[in-house]
């Protein structure tokens, strides 16, 4: 079976802050530090997309990388380009911002259309900065 | 078992265009879009080669690079650097030239050679853009 | 005088090969090398585009990137992605297009498009490939 | 003279908007399109701060790295970085935070301390994405 | 099950050498080339070193990356940071440090403190020079 | 006059350390810190190598980068790569090898080569991290 997996990078420029509102000031500054500052900061972040398949015999595609840069930046890139991640995403309402949670949520938005123009969503890589990123597989064995 | 995963970078650039000779132009145009331009683009592609193995105790290899690199550009770099994947690889001879298939051929051509050093081939990554690329292991599980 | 210079990369993938009609085929071969090849090859090229000027007091910006980029993207990377250079580019006619050449080429065709948005154009570099690039600056002195 | 240009990069993550206090939204919108995001956005921004000199007999330095780094750490990144630079920075009152106008507060800020240690400041560059950077000489003639 | 690898990097600048004692000079240099040289070499090696596990609902957190970023500089950066790998590092003393050899052992020395701050180290990437890395998973299934 | 400056970088690996004979082992601590380092340590190097000239009109090049590449590798590669830059390299006996150092003996030893080619060297850039690098322009007008 010869599996393969195509990958698909999109950027996109936010402000956020890690902030539980649970917790006092004091010990949003323990665990956070300067990430929790009040006022916010931002990254440029990158987002790669995985999808696995058997290249088709008609175009040698696991999937139409135009289709599948067409759902990330409708899915993806319009809500949280040069957006607050605490305040301006509807998918990530109530949610901690965290690069690990915005890969979970990022997930479960796309895994559907992607299935819809026959992919599968095997992976999500979400790069924060040069020094750290998350990687997310639904929940499924990583690779 | 302390199995070690070693990659080697090679790079080529070179011209290819996609287009499938039993479709119309419209067709074409349709599925690859800009991809399909007649008089062909290309890129600069790196290719990422990845052994598995448990390193020699009189080297600390898991495979020599210097045989490795040796490798990748005969069988890889000599026909494809400066190319028209189209039209001068031997290995690409009735294959559409999208990343997925050049992987898949790529993997067939130097699993041998490979092997031979005493080496298992793990993995073939080949990037097209600094926003796509491939995977491809063998048919074997990812990782 | 606060002068500052602002650069816009934007990319294009193109093929093309370096040949002289007036040659012969030896002689292209012992100076161009692979690059000659008669079916082509291809590159990912990056332009960065530098204006200079005095941050306007109203907005900050020496020429807004929206226009800066906007300009890129008709008169450079609409004409040369995924085309040939030697065949595709109405402003390469009867070019070489080598590197240098087309650097020259690109400043003549935006020049005046970046003077209308009431900007200086003062750098052009193109980058083929992660191991050389080209600078011009229009000849005047360079920076 | 054996001048020799020595550049140190450091990195900070902020948050900002563009955004003129004393246009309506509309213009705003207009003008800084999502830049002007009520919300802010953010960047992982690199600043690379240039000292010209002749390298030292005893050391071979033109400056020490560990006191320009030290310098750019204190008056750059610590009050920078994980902030609001609309609201947060000190040296930026008052001051539409975009990449020009930062970089030419920066320069204001940094001249002093590095001339203290015996350094000239010859340029500063600071990159707000890998698509758009500025450079400023602190209105002395570019290079 | 919500699980996420998250991934921190470091770096360190190194000196080494690959030579194997029990050999002759002449089977050194035929089998480790230019990488024997008896004076030593040296890279700038990049660490990255993945954590995985489920996101904490407090934090959003797998691990704390200030957490994670201490651990790798206290077991890893201070040891081996402006270093030489064959003479001046207690937990290489005796191993050839290739870069397989020295992943491995990073491992060994830093999955305990990671357990200790509550998360299970995945994966180890060494990466050397921008041609060749190593990855490594305890000798786990590879990801 | 329709100069262009082209450029092409090479890469090394070597070891070296900053130390001063002159002076105390406090002293060379105090001033190189752990670049000092008694056993050595180490960096890849990537240098840029620019050329300024009229492209010829039959071949569009201001230099052929395949002669560029040769002189490069012949004159600075060489003899750089895999040494160690206090002991190995003739050409910098007697010299403390900072990175500033470095790029100013080095363009005395391919200004020669260069000219031979009908080239004018133009500028050296020497990168010794991604944190820091050196330029030198030959005691010339910086650009």
């Amino acid at each position: 079976m010869k599996t393969v997996y195509i990958t698909r990078r999109e950027t996109f420029n936010a402000a956020h802050k890690l902030y539980n509102e649970n917790w006092s000031e004091e010990k949003n500054e323990e665990v956070f530090g300067k990430c929790a500052n009040a006022n916010w900061h931002g990254h440029n972040f990158s987002i790669w997309v995985t999808v696995k398949g058997i290249p088709h015999p008609d175009t040698g595609f696991v999937i139409n990388l135009k289709d599948l840069s067409k759902i990330v930046k409708e899915y993806v890139v319009e809500p949280l380009d040069h957006r607050n991640l605490n305040l301006d995403v509807p998918f990530l309402k109530g949610i901690l911002p965290s690069t690990e949670n915005i890969a979970i949520e990022v997930w479960n938005i796309i895994e559907g259309p992607i299935k819809e123009k026959g992919g599968e969503l095997a992976k999500i890589k979400l790069v924060e900065t040069e020094n750290n990123f998350v990687e997310y597989y639904g929940g499924n064995e990583p690779f």
